[in-house]
């Protein structure tokens, strides 16, 4: 709560200045643990709520005790780190703690929170304007059991991500062990086709991202028809308009997947405004 | 190499005695990493060379870089380890380390190194003369890409092994999505029907154990015919002797799958005399 240092910790793990974890840690054992990554944006976490819900409902779904005031407890830690910053990425680790015995977890888990700040990632500034994609050959397993949340264990994001090092492709879009496409490594998907948006459901592979989420309410408000669809890269590839969005790059509209050209059109740009609307004004 | 201290280290990280890792490791944050689980007996890590196979493929898998003589580095902080103990479990985990911009490792990773030393887990004595087992619900998903290796993503165990709670139950036996046995959440299944040794194909789920390894060796050298299957649940259950091996376990006999009983008989023997000279002889 109070902190008037002048150098501020950059890192607090359960609300104590420290930048290392106990080697005992399930986190790092198996990855039982979740994570947000917020954005700060003047002064402001951003869609703070949201995040916190997703990280409660990851929490139980992973058999993770937090204690009744977590997330009040969070946001203070995140005031104490930011008090200086008005941008950047703010970073939420939750982890099971250590204890019990080999997988097998103890019956009451003694959670660790990890709140990091960093400074915001320096993409190319054009990239509002239209990125490059392409096809990763990487496949996402299904397993409706883990489908949907933010946990530690990310292999395959990182194998996905090692399929290309070319700084002018700003992402890769994965399929499932179906061929269906699932999101971005580090994005969710959306098309516009029609005057329909469509999203790939993500009920057996994926993250749901909280800018995601996002943007399906904001399109709900607008009285735009949205859909989560199970669609092959052939069939994405017929949209008129593409993007891609998280919390941190907010919205990069597709300007290129693989061969194929997009032109950024109407429905993207009402998007791009209605972020920016939530970055400025925080609604 | 030489260490004369009284209070040895319980945990080396790249050599040195400490227990905590820096935050930003990509072990923690992505599970980014691998590990071993050697058995230490009369004072030798048994199968050494082989887990250190193991350890070196996968992290060629996950492209982690790991310098020249790892395997003799990792060694001497072993002996420094075990200097003062005869029996336990060696933990290696090998982590990317930290860097890289997301889920994008850094053109060279800093591989980070760390050996544990655990006192033996405390089974009861008569799991050697057989173990009650049960089935999961939990499935694993199919994803050759990961498939065999002993990464840290392990939350398919993590939650196939909150299944129960039971002290009497020593293990559950987990399929994939396709309702085909893969292994136990810590161990691997073998089954021998009509004289022959029979064993999940694990291509495209599961841990390859260095026991499995071993067993199946030992049975080549036996001149007793295996096969790696893809079964289900009800035809496993038609063996006629059925067995879990991990490399701290060594062997358990099954007497019980969920509720069908087996008896221990001749082949289960050979092998279970097999792994004590092992850990007696080393060889």
């Amino acid at each position: 709560m109070s902190s008037s240092s002048s150098t501020l910790p950059r890192v607090l793990i359960n609300g104590e200045s420290c930048d290392s974890l106990v080697i005992s840690d399930r986190g790092l054992a198996y990855g039982h643990g979740l994570f947000e990554t917020i954005r700060l944006c003047q002064g402001r976490p951003v869609l703070w709520g949201q995040h916190m819900e997703r990280l409660q409902k990851g929490c139980e779904r992973l058999g993770i005790d937090v204690p009744k005031h977590f997330g009040s407890e969070l946001m203070k830690e995140v005031w104490r780190l930011c008090e200086r910053d008005t941008e950047g990425v703010i970073k939420i680790i939750v982890t099971a703690g250590s204890g019990g015995r080999g997988y097998a977890a103890p019956q009451v888990t003694d959670s660790q929170r990890i709140v990091m700040l960093f400074p915001l990632p320096e993409y190319p500034t054009d990239r509002a304007e239209g990125v490059n994609v392409i096809t990763c050959n990487y496949r996402l397993p299904l397993n409706s059991q883990l489908a949907g949340m933010k946990h530690l264990n990310r292999l395959d994001q990182v194998l996905a991500r090692a399929e290309w090092q070319d700084p002018d492709i700003a992402e890769g879009i994965v399929c499932d062990s179906n061929d269906k496409v699932v999101e971005g490594t580090m994005s969710n998907l959306f098309a516009v086709k029609e005057g329909v948006l469509l999203t790939p459901s993500l009920e057996r592979s994926g993250v749901k991202g909280i800018m995601r989420d996002f943007i399906l309410q904001s399109a709900d408000a607008m009285g735009l028809e949205s859909r989560e669809v199970s669609f092959t890269v052939a069939e994405f590839k017929q949209a008129d308009e593409l993007f891609l969005t998280n919390s941190v790059i907010g919205l990069w509209p597709i300007k290129q997947w693989d061969e194929q050209r997009y032109y950024k059109s109407v429905t993207t740009d009402i998007f791009q405004a209605r972020i920016q609307r939530l970055l400025n004004e925080g609604v």
